[in-house]
């Protein structure tokens, strides 16, 4: 079928533009039709659009861009129940085998057929309409605009990494990065039970937006220790969680002196080399440590969460730019102002 | 050791006065002597001086009350490391056999050789100094007030509930009655990572301390149905965690058909009946069902919860009696007005 | 499609022969086609045979029985790769809608809409072919026969509820009800990590079949306390792990006091009436009670437990019957003989 | 107070003779004194006698060896309930500050101030008797010898890290390295539910000893390739537990290939240096990892896997020496024959 999209031709190529992509705009019987509202540019957007690829993920073909969305149900397939016609909603990018071992399990995160969004070879959701699994489309409560809708996907991330800490009531949390990834960690950690969060980053726009928060420490470590100030907030016993979200392998370091007896770690970010691990001194606490890809059955949990005002979102989308300057709006994501931490794309 | 306590003569008969009590207030090795600076009237206080009688702990002999406690450290064992003099600090009140099975098991609070205050036969805290484990003594942040301090026992129920709940972020929780139990469950549930609570009770004054909190919904159970709101709220799913906290036998009834599938039920009240309890139900939504019994490794972490603000107990301490009117502050406690949530006696 | 089965016309009568049902016997995508080999019969079938219903399960129309049944693969559908023809395999007999919420948590067993053999309206599999999931479709290990590929189904039961009683190695457990199901719930528990297993019915002969395991003690309610047993054989402790098996309400008199502090409880059984539960009594030992429907995501683990022998099911099998003697097969099982375990019927 | 032991005076020289050590061999309220009367050596009796050091702990003064023991209660203290005298017992090493941090939380193992026997400066258990807390001393049942009892400490490690493991009924384990630990491991992840366990070593004779074992798979890695049996033993699948126990760096190098999605290692061997891992490979498949230190709650369940025969470790009893031989003993264990697993002294 024929739609317009907001197209990566290749490596630092973008246009808005008409584009043939597989598929119809006719919903299956568990599928329903979406106009979409409003979509976030992602760091791995822009991670494809500068450099062409992310890992083995390579474009090798025109692809339109764009995961992080909301919309308003267009028309419903005929075994949807839970959705109407008009209903505000946001999408789950990442479609899974339903029927594969790993759905069945619970984690269709990890299925290694799951079609994302904007993730080559399949097309983003940069564009007016979009045909997508009833089950992954979620019904927005009346609280939540689309431009907060379409922060569920980066949330989600959060939330699905605070879910992973096993967070009991009152643990005190460091997050290593304070990017978009990042203040999503400290946002959920701090929703899922944490008393306090310490977020570490060498960006002091960054850590800037996180100060105001009473439960957040902040740590610039351009010229702050993070060791010091976990041993001040946790009179030397160590953090009970540690959640890697910077990317560098720098963190691994340090990270088990900084976490008490018993704790968990937490990777999010994804280091370009294997880092060294200090085993006998996680050994020596049991200290346990898993990562996170992505998420799986947060999506309902992260909206109420947003809808309750627990988490609010709003003072991190930064500028919002029509559909008709989606190129520009990317060129604002690519500079990676400071300040900026979401650029959306409103339709 | 003599020293003076609000002590319970008999049912109905309470005095501030001298009393000879085991013991000595020289700690030993591993304990701290301790000046009481608040202590909060807790609801088996004023049953013990009502009615003599807890189930089968009866009060045979004058007994010190209270077990709510703050205060200052004024003296150190030879061994304690963590704790200074000047040290503020609040107490948990049951000390258990340390060498227990239930101990090492990491379940102190099931020790069945526990000695806690102010139940038969063990002295409580309503006195001047007390002499007390080191281990179960925790500094104040200093955004912690004595009374606040001494509000930490109360508040340990409810996080230890919501730590048995096993909570994930943005579920949405019952809890069944409103009373200060029910209100501790009620923050701590909220701190933990419920993104809603839906509270009932008939006591339209203890439910309107609550309806201020954007994320809790409130029941008048006089005039509105708990079934309604939990329909409304979950979109007829159910919720994701049950706390029945009113001690009650009517909740169980209709318990099981409130609760989403894998849901979770912590049971803090104790009903004076063996309830019914719809089984079938309960296995064909795989339902969990435990209960709590007081509270084990929760103080520390409850402290950090109302150190950074997450929990704010101020509103709840409805009228501060000084100790030389520890007895009329019983009769204020034992009106159970219904605008009084927690008296306290300040030292 | 017209296929020749074993068919329940209404409560009391049954025939081998002909019926038109719906479907077609040409698999999907992600299904294949089964030759039928062995297939038990289940208490639930004899169940519909005497009564014609079971709970709000109501046979309405003729209703070929079964659902527990080996087979060897005939055709597979395109998009079926871990499985070929000739592959002999065990199916799991209850099919869920793959997108639903549950599935996607992990517990499709508990979609309300799994259509699942031989449970009103749908037909079971004793008949010449079925058309299956791929994914429900489980190969046989070499060293497992066809008659034990249909015993997977029973022992699932038993591995999926010792799955959710968080087994830790070493535990003691009891079992009540040595029926079919309670066998199985003994085995999976030794497996599973269990120490010993005591278990108790009124039946002799069920118990005989269960003490030549040195890790079993039997307890014939007849003439021996199952309170006598478990304080002989946990020190006057409890035991760690409950599982009701039998179905009844008796077992629920006094199960909170034959378990230890910390322990947990199973419902396997479904009792005709609400039990009364000490509710008091377990929180003061924090005890957890939960309970199962049938089983999820142990198929391929009960295969394995029975691949490498940790589990021989081979003594339960009383009697097999080829499918022209299905109805003898069905009279014989309806006797209920207390030797019998499990009737078998060949094809 | 004076007593005989076996003493290593500094590396490389051991005496069988009196000493002077702290203490007194009468109990205190809650301790029993008990007769030793057999002692295993471990592979750290071995390493203090052949390096005098262990890492970070160096034998400054003589000290008396030994820590795997079982003995008879010659005398208990008054506090004592659950022991009395003549009782068959054996005992846990490691003493906790019983109100420590650790301990309360139910991980007394890892509390700083553990005093275990015979590591620097605490002196071991290779003498006639001791004195020791009565809440670690654990009565044998009667079907487990003395020189069983006194392989309760090695085997509680598997146990442990079986337990650690969180296994679930079926699971296939990895165990690297087939040393005493790695068999202890071995039978401990079968006993705590694994269907199957592939154990890999460069040592045939180590390996020979776990292979008549039906359900362990040997890979001598001089001659086969591990990853070619996880692959044939999961069908590609990938193993659910992964157990660490050769102190080598070596397995870290592939470990994550050869776990499936959401698997789990357990780090029992500490090595030398700090192995790299491939903390994206571990994301993707949502691995965890953590590791062990020594034990803690598990000597009584290690206890009943033995009673009830679930795991039998007389096979590995391979030579027993008496206390007047000591010397020669551990000449024996010092040559580390392929053939030895323990080697025990005998009271």
């Amino acid at each position: 079928m024929k739609v317009t999209g907001v197209v990566l031709e290749r490596q630092g190529a973008l246009s808005l533009r008409d584009i043939d992509i597989p598929g119809t705009l006719a919903p299956g019987a568990n599928e329903v039709r979406i106009a979409i509202k409003s979509v976030g540019i992602c760091g791995s957007d822009v991670h494809y659009f500068k450099h062409g690829r992310i890992g083995d993920f390579i474009v090798t073909e025109p692809m339109i861009l764009g995961h992080e969305a909301s919309g308003v149900v267009e028309e419903i397939g005929s075994a949807v129940t839970h959705l109407r016609v008009g209903d505000r909603v946001c999408m789950e990018p990442g479609v899974p085998d339903f029927s594969s071992i790993e759905t069945l399990r619970g984690m269709y995160n990890l299925d290694p057929s799951v079609r994302f969004w904007a993730t080559p070879p399949y097309h983003g959701c940069l564009t007016a309409e979009v045909v997508h699994p009833a089950s992954l489309t979620y019904r927005l409560p009346d609280s939540v605009s689309f431009a907060e809708g379409a922060m569920v996907e980066p949330l989600a991330i959060g939330v699905y990494a605070a879910a992973k800490a096993q967070i009991r009531p009152g643990d005190i949390a460091v997050v290593t990065g304070a990017g978009t990834i990042g203040m999503m960690v400290v946002f959920a950690a701090l929703a899922a039970g944490c008393a306090e969060v310490i977020v570490s980053d060498v960006a002091a726009e960054k850590l800037a937006l996180l100060a105001s928060h009473p439960e957040v420490t902040t740590v610039d470590l351009t010229r702050e220790s993070l060791a010091d100030a976990v041993a001040a907030r946790t009179d030397g016993r160590g953090v009970d969680v540690f959640f890697e979200a910077s990317g560098s392998t720098r963190p691994y370091e340090t990270m088990i002196d900084l976490i008490g007896r018993g704790g968990r770690i937490v990777l999010v970010g994804m280091p370009q080399e294997k880092p060294q691990l200090d085993v006998v001194a996680l050994q020596v606490k049991e200290i346990s440590l898993t990562g996170t890809f992505r998420y799986a059955n947060v999506w309902d949990r992260t909206l109420k969460l947003l809808g309750s005002g627990k988490i609010d979102l709003k003072p991190l989308i930064s500028a919002t730019f029509p559909f008709s300057d989606s190129v520009r709006a990317f060129d604002r994501a690519a500079q990676h102002l400071p300040s900026d931490v979401k650029i959306q794309i409103s339709l």
